[in-house]
């Protein structure tokens, strides 16, 4: 894919064409809502369920957004993609059901799970040491020729206007939504969420949720510049992301209101609280934007909306760490 | 309540105006898919998402259409129902809807999860020892002069009418289902189910699916005749009921195509691929569908229909139970 232009960023429009590209490929997630949350937060919160999404994360979103606009020649010459977690997976599905060959450059340590369901769809996977090698250095040698499209994961208008087409539906069906949260790990969904919350209702406050240990963006935000963390070792595996990208960035700065961060017990709490509440398996990431709602509640913070939108980002959380944390004691 | 004649079963009539009385009331759950459960199976799997519904279980449309139909004189009065689960939940949780004063009887030894939800919807609870009295005794003492209205778990028809109408928003969205599969316990929902399901398409097979360990209806279908069991042992909690009703059991006879009893083991297999492969927090009762479908697959069983429909009756588990489901290893 060219390198995106930094100097035109995507907007509502972008947004709402990705939402035309994806018609009849997404899944149109359902949003649920439960009477016991409601009444410990205090406001009416719906939860649009993006670990209903194919592959169980709303990254398929942005994924197939990117990789159908490719040319006829570049779908039949294959993509290439580097993740360990829920866009290599979203890249396989696209491109099995595009009929598109796809590479995955994954790290040797990713959960045998993650590599797996990656193989399930279609896709090769090639694996580096990340001790000794980068995965950039890989993914370049595989694809020496630029013969292969490169999806990268959060970084481009494509994939940023995917991952907003989630709260551009909750939105559309709820445009009395007057705060937003959603879940920052490179930034693609939070700033597409932005756009498309804004566009929708620009009274509508929008809020990024990072863990306390991953809190890159949190930083960046307060300080007007890219700041870069060190590996955060977050149950929410979802927002390890190290730094988020200009772009990603240039959208945070200009429409996300505010930037939250939420301890780990928080946001073990939410996992918790949602599969017992809304009956819904989510990853830790997911759970981010409860949390947030959960740790202001426990700071006494009012709650400054009616109707609350979260975007409960994905669902692939494996037997062994939703076991570990059903076991701990609930909060509340 | 009157006493139902069962000279005059409900019917496909009584299903479509129990779907208007609950009409703005209940939650119209979602239905699901899979791609990895199709492949699985080698057909197309349509999951109603009753644990999606009101209190995390079918029982609350039930509930809702018998305890809604009464008299204000009645609702004035108050309403009175014996269970240890879901319809203990269902019944409060209406009642607090509809403003009645609730009073439910329970065992002394039931789950507290279930007692503090149940009173968390405002009714009472009155316990009492199961190893020396009996529910019947200690409702009909607390309930001298028959001043508060009874509401069975299952053998009435608003009872029946009200649960045959998941199935109905089932097929009517999707009428080209062929198998429907509904769990059984006391029969409400299997035979509510199978109304729906004969009236939207009469070719369409019904199976009622029970545990191994807790096959009363299964006996009772194949000898013609109600069998009461000891009480099963089975993870099943939803199907522990020791016998069908008279009316139920008439309905099954009639309008059921097939039992199938399913082993412990795989009960548990399909409450995991349930939370792996649809993010879903099933209960095991609520997975015996699939565990149909799946022990079919071990036993070579060609696949007869294109397109099958499962009632996934509820979501209400525990999370030791559902870490000890999770730890278990998986069979496919």
């Amino acid at each position: 894919m060219k390198p995106p232009n930094i100097n035109k960023l995507p907007n509502f429009d972008t947004i709402s064409d990705a939402a035309k590209q994806l018609e009849g490929h997404r899944i149109r997630t359902g949003v649920m809502s439960s009477p016991w949350i409601n009444a410990l937060i205090g406001a009416k919160l719906l939860f649009k369920c993006e670990n209903q999404q194919h592959i169980g994360a709303f990254k398929f979103r942005g994924a197939y957004n990117a990789i159908s606009r490719l040319s006829k020649q570049q779908m039949q010459a294959g993509v290439i993609a580097y993740s360990s977690g829920n866009h290599a997976q979203a890249v396989a599905r696209v491109c099995q059901m595009l009929k598109i060959e796809a590479t995955i450059v994954m790290p040797d340590n990713a959960p045998i799970i993650k590599r797996q369901a990656t193989e399930s769809y279609g896709a090769r996977v090639v694996e580096y040491n990340p001790d000794t090698e980068s995965r950039e250095n890989i993914t370049d040698q595989i694809n020496k020729n630029d013969q292969l499209s490169f999806i990268p994961p959060f970084n481009h208008p494509h994939i940023i206007a995917g991952q907003g087409t989630a709260a551009l539906e909750l939105m559309g069906d709820n445009p009395d939504i007057s705060k937003l949260l959603a879940p920052c790990g490179g930034g693609g969904l939070l700033s597409g969420s932005a756009l498309a919350a804004k566009g929708v209702n620009s009274n509508c406050k929008v809020v990024g949720v990072e863990p306390e240990l991953a809190d890159d963006a949190t930083q960046s935000f307060h300080q007007g510049k890219i700041i870069t963390i060190d590996y955060p070792d977050t149950i929410a595996d979802g927002t390890r992301t190290l730094s988020v990208g200009d772009i990603t960035f240039a959208i945070i700065r200009e429409h996300v209101d505010a930037m939250e961060t939420v301890s780990e017990a928080m946001i073990k709490e939410a996992v918790r609280i949602i599969f017992y509440h809304l009956k819904q398996v989510v990853e830790p990431s997911g759970a981010l934007g409860l949390a947030a709602l959960l740790e202001d509640k426990v700071a006494g913070k009012a709650v400054a909306a009616d109707t609350i939108g979260i975007i409960m980002s994905g669902g692939n959380i494996d037997g062994q760490t939703m076991s570990t944390i059903l076991a701990e004691p609930s909060i509340f």
